[in-house]
């Protein structure tokens, strides 16, 4: 079995969280050999931020102590399976994808860190949670070592917890963004600027540091307030799809403050 | 036609609105002469912390520049016409209330801080934008007027925006924070904190600040990704009123971007 310190990484991926998660593991001393993607365009863009090497052919790819794959869920099975290089570690970056997906490898394991990521906005590591899973104690202690160089706050989180992980994450920042979304383009479409809207929204995301989301709850599903829930479901007449966000989001505060 | 600034006001209410604000004005130097709400016990609360006098008999409402109205939509318009003082302004603070509630009255107005407040959380007024709409051009001056004595962001707003501005308010605001006690809920049913989805949470608010809330969309949704999305129903067998939550949003994130 290997020991020591990950030194050598590839990554198989070149999306926005390989694009961010390599810039970190680069800046904090680690070695990125190669970038791996479906496209020689996208894999040359991120390889020469990195200024590292690049291929589009999953046969080229070079031997290292760690394969990271930052890929869609479905193609990490089948792109794993063909990487022969016997002392390297496999992860995945996934939320909803079990670690057995490498269970055909000696060393495997997941690295999930749990944040949205963007090309374009580079993010401090070290405040954002980094989910472990390994197959061995080993893998572990070496995943864990891993990603303590660039976060401090590093969890060793199953795979059925990761998915719940995952399920709500959906909800809080998905989901929420597209709340800004609709915010927008309700207020765009007004002529209105979605700016006003900003401190509304960054307040919201600040209260929850003093206050449970439940007790920092207000609007008016909250007060059972059927008058103005029923002017606005009027309002988004002719917007079915919001309407049955509308319905059914007001539906849920009511029934979480009912209990 | 009364002129000059607005120097004494009646808070008519004392929920969380009414106590940041009035905490706020005073604080600007305005003279807070009296809080009325519906118990003795609520208005006493908020009069204890402005060191002022407070009522529940609505008879016993003293004479002042400026009424501010903070109380559920459905009680302004019965409460104002039993307020007789011919040379005051009648302002509300709500969302979704014409202003044309006060037009018996000579003097009248709105006055909406377009934010989240809860009684126990202090906010800095000054980034807060208030939205204001007056029946004369002189009581539009005078609101104005007051309304930058606390606040940088002074926004003249119709009634029917400061509707539209509502609806988008209950989306950005009170259906994100449902969104958290959602994941709250999610993680804290599986033994896992809060405290995971923080980073995440603040960093989806904050990526606003650089990109449109469109371009900053990641997720299943997004991307169209089918499998996730149906594992996540799977996992939300039991919560019927989360599934379509679920599902509603996320076809709502596919037309938005399909479009």
């Amino acid at each position: 079995m290997e020991k020591g310190d990950i030194k050598e990484i590839v990554f198989i991926g070149a999306g926005n969280l390989a694009t961010q998660l390599a810039l970190e593991l680069q800046k904090s001393g680690l070695l990125i050999k190669q970038i791996y993607s479906r496209t020689d365009k996208s894999a040359c863009q991120l390889a020469n931020l990195l200024n590292v090497a690049y291929t589009s052919n999953i046969k080229n790819i070079v031997s290292a102590d760690l394969y990271i794959f930052a890929v869609s869920d479905s193609v990490i099975k089948t792109l794993s399976e063909q990487i022969n290089c016997e002392k390297a570690i496999f992860v995945h970056t996934a939320g909803s994808v079990d670690m057995s997906v490498f269970s055909a490898k000696r060393e495997y394991g997941v690295f999930y860190p749990l944040q949205t990521f963007s090309k374009q906005r580079h993010l401090d590591f070290s405040s954002i949670p980094i989910c472990i899973e390994a197959g061995s104690k080993n893998v572990e202690e070496r995943l864990i070592s891993l990603a303590k160089k660039i976060s401090s706050k590093v969890e060793l989180i199953s795979s059925s917890q990761r998915k719940q992980i995952h399920l709500a994450a959906v909800f809080v920042c998905n989901f929420t963004n597209h709340m800004y979304t609709i915010g927008a383009n309700l207020l765009e479409s007004n002529n209105m600027s979605f700016e006003l809207l900003k401190p509304l929204i960054y307040e919201t995301a600040s209260k929850i540091k003093e206050l449970s989301p439940k007790d920092a709850q207000t609007g008016p599903a909250m007060r059972s307030d059927e008058k103005t829930i029923n002017k606005h479901q009027d309002m988004l007449y002719d917007k079915v799809c919001l309407q049955k966000i509308y319905r059914f989001v007001s539906e849920s505060i009511s029934l979480e403050h009912k209990q």
